[in-house]
């Protein structure tokens, strides 16, 4: 395992201490090192936490800001945080307007997260994002993983959040955010999550794992090596079909070309120029675009395209300020 | 070779496509596609244009905007932009107030964009980086390597043209951050290059190679396989040494950890929690610090530690605002 580690218990703890520094302007550690939570809380909104198992970096701590998320659980590297890290965190920035969870659809994460609110008092409302189109069912949830367009869901409902919204209003947004947002994966390499040691699974230098999830589970099949163009082409005409766009309206979209951790910048704006292309001839216009890592899979090389449709009351909440470690604008 | 790519020829082409694409409220391919500019120039400053060869992504396209770069002259991969690439770029967006060439210290961009010189009017001034502390002389260079540290005089001489500062001004800012920045690379896997097809060079999976150049060619020594803290003690130890900085000053100092393209935001905040303990050892506070993929190497696995002493106005001109693909405050 070729990973820059001092000792591999260690590694979460030194990972977001190192963080927490270098970031001390915006976010700050929690009680214990439970959770990461904004530098200067505002409990006078509606407070958005998330989390999940780390190794998504920079999902979600790198997302807490204002504009965006108050607080994020790590757990452990693709280990659902436990209930206890959840509380700690709800207590720590829930104000009287309540608090949003956003939680990736995965068994443990659900479950972690009920438990924390059964525990937690106050009003608290919860969003569940499965936008993964690759599977029905997985390794790891009923009914479809939530992937890379929580991160669009995060961004949105923040900056709702800051408006003062109520937190139904903000529970509302999230759900129809995560209803107009498909992603879809591919993986040219395995992760090696560090306490393994060795590769999640093995491919042959000539495959890719499509619809692949974001801890390295299956997708959809293995298949020979496509071109980008193809690859491209096969991930939004799923996502534009699943999308059923003649119900939904055909506005504008926000295109995510999201790497999982090892894929250049070179090679995601040319799967940028490609998944452009392939919507263009699905009448379908981008009117923004992200490009980089943003919700990983360790150091898996491959990519996930996210198509999330907007308004321009949506346009407007993703053009929002936002000020947090990996998103500023 | 497994990358997202539809032919070798066409990569550079497409990918840049989708980062102008993507990114149209910033940047525009220039003439021919020879060059990248801002898609709104201001000839009334001083204009800071970089270039070298592409595999390095988001350098230097990605930090054309206002506050950074007006243009930059993409090669192909790992080779410098030609002659022709730099003149037409100084001609798109030269002003009366001149221009002001960021070079990295490579035979081939230096000897190209010395040519573009000669054959350009108006007043130009160049600034070399030589960032690289591990080795003197290279495989390409006489003299030591531009790396990283590349990006921060990029920042702030933009910045300072942002002030309709001089040319001459300009020129001399780049130079005092050059000679204020070091920096020093680490590679734990060789990177690909899409037209050879195969790593660049071998390497057993119990090996580094300390001081490793951006494009792949060899450190100081091939080394088995440290620990964080001992790779970043290497690193920082050597920078600060090189930095002799009782005759300079000790003020802080900006601190950037550079993933070289495969190294997951987990590892690279795990080797700035170890830079900082260093360089807190040798009592230097980091003022700001930069953690992510800038100036890379495809997809080789490693980073790099560049530090950065800083003064007030330094700080001043980081802190500046900057609005590009790459780098947004």
């Amino acid at each position: 395992m070729k990973k820059f580690v001092n000792n591999v218990d260690d590694m979460l703890a030194e990972s977001l201490s190192g963080f927490a520094a270098i970031h001390g302007d915006i976010v700050a550690l929690g009680e214990g090192n439970l959770f990461v939570r904004r530098a200067m809380p505002d409990k006078s909104k509606v407070a958005v936490i998330s989390g999940g198992g780390s190794g998504h970096e920079p999902l979600h701590a790198g997302f807490i800001g204002t504009g965006m998320l108050d607080a994020a659980c790590p757990g452990h590297v693709f280990t659902s945080p436990t209930p206890d890290q959840m509380l700690a965190a709800i207590n720590a920035v829930a104000g009287d307007p309540g608090v949003l969870l956003i939680v990736k659809n995965y068994a443990g994460d659900r479950m972690n997260f009920e438990m924390a609110v059964e525990m937690a008092e106050g009003k608290i409302a919860t969003v569940v994002t499965d936008d993964d189109v690759a599977v029905e069912n997985s390794t790891y949830t009923t009914g479809r993983r939530g992937v890379a367009g929580t991160m669009i869901v995060e961004k949105m409902v923040g900056a709702l959040a800051e408006t003062r919204a109520s937190l139904e209003d903000c529970r509302l947004l999230g759900v129809e955010v995560n209803a107009r947002t498909r992603s879809m994966g591919v993986a040219l390499t395995s992760c090696t999550v560090p306490a393994a040691g060795r590769p999640t699974f093995d491919i042959d230098d000539t495959e890719m794992e499509m619809g692949v999830g974001i801890h390295g589970e299956p997708g959809r099949r293995r298949v020979p090596l496509g071109t980008a163009r193809s690859i491209a082409e096969e991930m939004i005409s799923t996502i534009v079909a699943d999308l059923k766009l003649a119900e939904k309206g055909q506005g504008p979209a926000i295109l995510l070309v999201n790497g999982f951790g090892a894929t250049p910048l070179l090679e995601l704006y040319l799967m940028a120029e490609m998944a452009r292309a392939e919507l263009a001839r699905h009448g379908i216009t981008i009117a923004r675009g992200l490009v980089g890592n943003y919700v990983t899979s360790l150091d898996m090389a491959g990519c996930s395209l996210t198509v999330s449709m907007v308004d321009d009351r949506l346009l407007r909440l993703w053009d929002a300020p936002v000020h947090t470690a990996a998103l500023h604008w």
